[in-house]
């Protein structure tokens, strides 16, 4: 089978690496592409990289790192690891020039027309790519993953709320250093340390899962209606984040109900035993990172449930995101139209 | 002045240690006996504990370790840092022979009769202390100050719950690894790894504010009716309990209100500025460890209020907790009878 | 082909536990059993081990924990993981009783008639085996494997050693939490802290490397001349031992030829470039874990040369070696005399 | 007595906010100007600087922040904490116009007519002063202080050295985050790792002991005659370098005799016993940090003596190292010219 020529935006960050490894050994895409800023570009991919991983994989160090243009990067599947700022000037110059944009950044996730999308949870909101592509011309598009946090919280989520509306949610998360990139927060603030706030995150909190879990309506997705009270902390872990959350539904829901809800529930989220659990040091790298643990399950006889949630923040939180999704671009979009490459 | 005689039981662990550390500096108090399990009694104080700071104090080191019996390390106030099982066992026989017992113990807290204090919220639970001699039998009695997350918790709440009453609470803690004492927590299971469980925790947080946050009505604490809803986590941090937390009230309560409780509050909680803050780093030492500090305080549009509180697990969690009840005992109920020693 | 009869001692240790993994997928050998102390004998493997790993491997966690006595846990092949005081006692009844002892354990390493193998340094000095049985009437026999510190230290200088003599080395070890055990060091004295001492260590870098490569001669190993001066440290890493090492030669070394010594070396040592590797996070899982990783080599123009070296302590330091050692005992002894199994 | 004014350059650094620590409740000095880059001029301290620290000293916050020009900052003693670019254009002019420089930063440490300065070791080559100001045609002078990591080994070293010339040394670093400032290391490369290059360390620790422990000859200091083998660690540590030390003699120095130097070694510098010390969770603030804390004391049989010594880097290392200087300059400089201000 011929494989899809896939380019990867901002590929020299911690995201980008990740997104860069998993397409390394991917049986459906071939990247043809890296691309970074204009400081990296022109470099041998092994040089312009801080590798943060064991080793690059074979074949990679030698592509020259390209500017972040349709005409340099272009791809029928771009994936974009790109900071905010970069990404909302750039992206939409890939759709416009007919890629199909698989972001990780945060700019365009909550725009009416752009589906924000967990395979796992609302595949069905890719709809709104049509409507997308219609209203802003474009012949590509742009199609979203949430924020590292969110996903975990929105998988460890979904499985009630499908079952339950649930009405209101308090989260606290404990995230990891590599949330914040390389070099992110300095050793000397997180040794040793927490950090109760990351700039920007909570609002994200409060509105993408609500996106995520909202239903697809006429040409567009009604929030779901419950409501996030979030507060988040830093602390110092390398990898995984983890959310402490309260449920309120409008109707009780028991703990042998919730467990049901778990169990019943097909891919991506696990429940695990044992009464110290989930912990980042055992649970984080479940299903190569995509796996979202849930435990502490109980009610709480206050709000409604109690339950912890640990995901990989750079897999399930960002890098296998994007690659998720592009995995359902490529099977549900891209067979509809003429393959650019 | 003289100096009131007081004692120490459990003087090696991490708490003892830290409550000997300030009585060798107390001005009305003078140590006069170190006690421990028989393992160590008979020992040196010096050879028996694994001292965990800079120095011991001067003069502490050559006290010979007693065994935990009122003959041999009894005094007017006794100061206890036992273990729950000890505890039980040993306490009473102090308060049988005439001491007041000052203790970081759990297993009388929640007794009807047995005053859980923080100075700085409910001194005038002491009263329950007449109640407990004449029901006992006792010379003495015991004391209690309360489970060292749950001081940071009560602490945090007081000013908000004494203007408004709250009634309901959601809590997420991260708390230090001192707070499980020594050896406590291995290494290879806290370095770059969250533990979501601590045996014993949630419960206490459960009850312990409601009863501190209580009235005293007819010989008994009548407690808060607030509920509390726990979730407690272990992180890689040496001290310093955060306690991330949401506030639903029976009526809103507006930021500026809830900031107002705060600065007319008196001793013990400080507000602080800066929107990364509290930190464990900067914060767990202010007040010599006795000040709760708190940050993050909003309005979060769903419950409440959201707030995030830290204290100092070991001093006004433990150790800084006993002294202080220490002195209210030595102020308010030695007086009242004839000095033993 | 049929597969090896294999037990492990010591199984529910942090090192057992990796051995029981490596066994568990191993393609020569079977697990017949696995054996632990009094407390643990009797109870499934999974209810008795705090397993520290992601999963249990499929199929372990129904087997029963035996009493470390050859009765119940006797195998032709037997991998000790058991505590100094018990493997000194335990595994000359096994090694009487038949069994090729397989030990990480160090009471028996520097016996004169007790191979201490790395399979990549001196295979060769397993011909010891046969005084070993000789002199102790055994129809079994104990191979040792060495200190996990020692593992690191003798890899990284076997490849210049064989080139040419050294004289003398100065070596610094940054040792891993994981090193200890479980529950090992407390996290209270790790977090964020040095602890320069591990009781006992020394002693073995000092002597077990000279005899990993002493040579052969009649009926013993005459041990490598060279000497070597230890200071150990205990760090805030979770796994992989560090060893900044000086080499001094009799006759000077140059950089390149201590590269070509070790380009020219065939398995377990490896050199990674760039300027600021080895490092734990990325370097210590090569070869899965079997790999030492050599960096920072430079003649020093003072006493030779300089080098860091880096290897998983659980696993090139003790449950990667004891099977390896099993390997090569399975391959060059029990061929020549009959299976038990 | 009147307070010497003095200003800090590099004000709001992780070094200089020591430095302002230390001056803003100094009983001889009175800090009259704090000065940064362009970046912070202009604005208030408080605004201008992320404190690392519990609070900002009194009286400091609200200082306008200079540009780094002697019209703007000058004084008679001024205190550097700049970057070693910055500092090698901008603390001459200071010189030049008059100042004393008494810098923590490397441009000049070697240079021949620079003072190098532990005032507890080499007090007397302030003498190079003259020298400078002679042939530089300054009215002012610079003084340098060592890198923080020398200053520990040349502590370490100087009792020794001064009782039997030391021939050779052999050095293994473990270097806390906040010796590379602020941002300094990420987090994600620190947390739980250990990384064995610092770009430029090695060679200052090859040569500032040497210059410190020399001679002050005709005009001119002449280098202790022996020779270093450095390497450096960086480990997740917050504070404290730490240094494990092979010192080898012309002649053999014993272990009492060692012993019997530093405790004949006057400030500065003291033993601790302890089979597990120094650490820097217990030892590195000894002295307000000014102590470095030697341990782990004994001959090797190989190459001499064996040591492990431990100062706070930011202290000893760097801004009390630079107000040390700052005092002796002041008590032997300033006391022979009119003072400016």
């Amino acid at each position: 089978m011929t494989r899809i020529p896939v380019s990867v935006l901002g590929a020299t960050g911690v995201v980008g690496q990740r997104i860069v490894r998993r397409l390394a050994r991917h049986p459906r895409f071939e990247l043809v592409a890296v691309a970074a800023s204009e400081r990296s570009a022109g470099k041998r991919y092994a040089d312009a990289v801080h590798w943060l991983e064991e080793d690059l994989p074979e074949g990679v160090g030698d592509l020259i790192v390209q500017p972040c243009t349709p005409d340099a990067a272009g791809a029928p599947i771009v994936l974009s690891a790109l900071d905010a700022t970069t990404a909302r000037e750039v992206e939409p110059a890939f759709a416009r020039a007919g890629s199909l944009v698989v972001t990780n950044a945060s700019p365009f996730r909550m725009e009416e027309d752009v589906p924000l999308i967990i395979p796992e949870i609302n595949a069905d909101h890719l709809a709104l790519l049509d409507l997308q592509r219609e209203r802003r011309g474009w012949e590509g598009g742009i199609v979203a993953n949430p924020n590292c946090a969110t996903a975990v919280i929105a998988l460890a989520l979904a499985p009630l709320h499908r079952h339950r509306p649930i009405r209101r949610v308090a989260v606290t998360t404990l995230q990891a250093a590599s949330g914040a990139g390389h070099p992110g927060v300095a050793s000397l603030d997180l040794l040793g340390n927490v950090i109760p706030h990351i700039a920007g995150e909570e609002e994200k909190i409060r509105t993408e899962p609500r996106k995520l879990l909202g239903t697809l309506g006429l040409g567009r997705v009604i929030a779901a209606p419950f409501k996030v009270s979030p507060q988040v902390t830093r602390i110092p872990v390398a990898h995984g984040h983890m959310a402490s959350i309260t449920v309120e539904f409008g109707e009780t829901l028991k703990t042998h109900e919730a467990l049901e809800c778990y169990r019943g529930w097909e891919g991506a989220v696990e429940l695990v035993d044992g009464p110290a659990r989930p912990q980042p040091r055992r649970d984080v790298d479940r299903g190569e990172g995509m796996t979202v643990t849930v435990g502490q399950l109980r009610e709480d006889g206050v709000f409604g449930l109690r339950l912890v949630a640990l995901g990989h923040n750079l897999e399930r939180g960002a890098a296998g995101a994007a690659v998720a999704n592009a995995e359902l671009v490529a099977a549900r979009v891209l067979g509809r139209r003429e393959l650019v490459a």
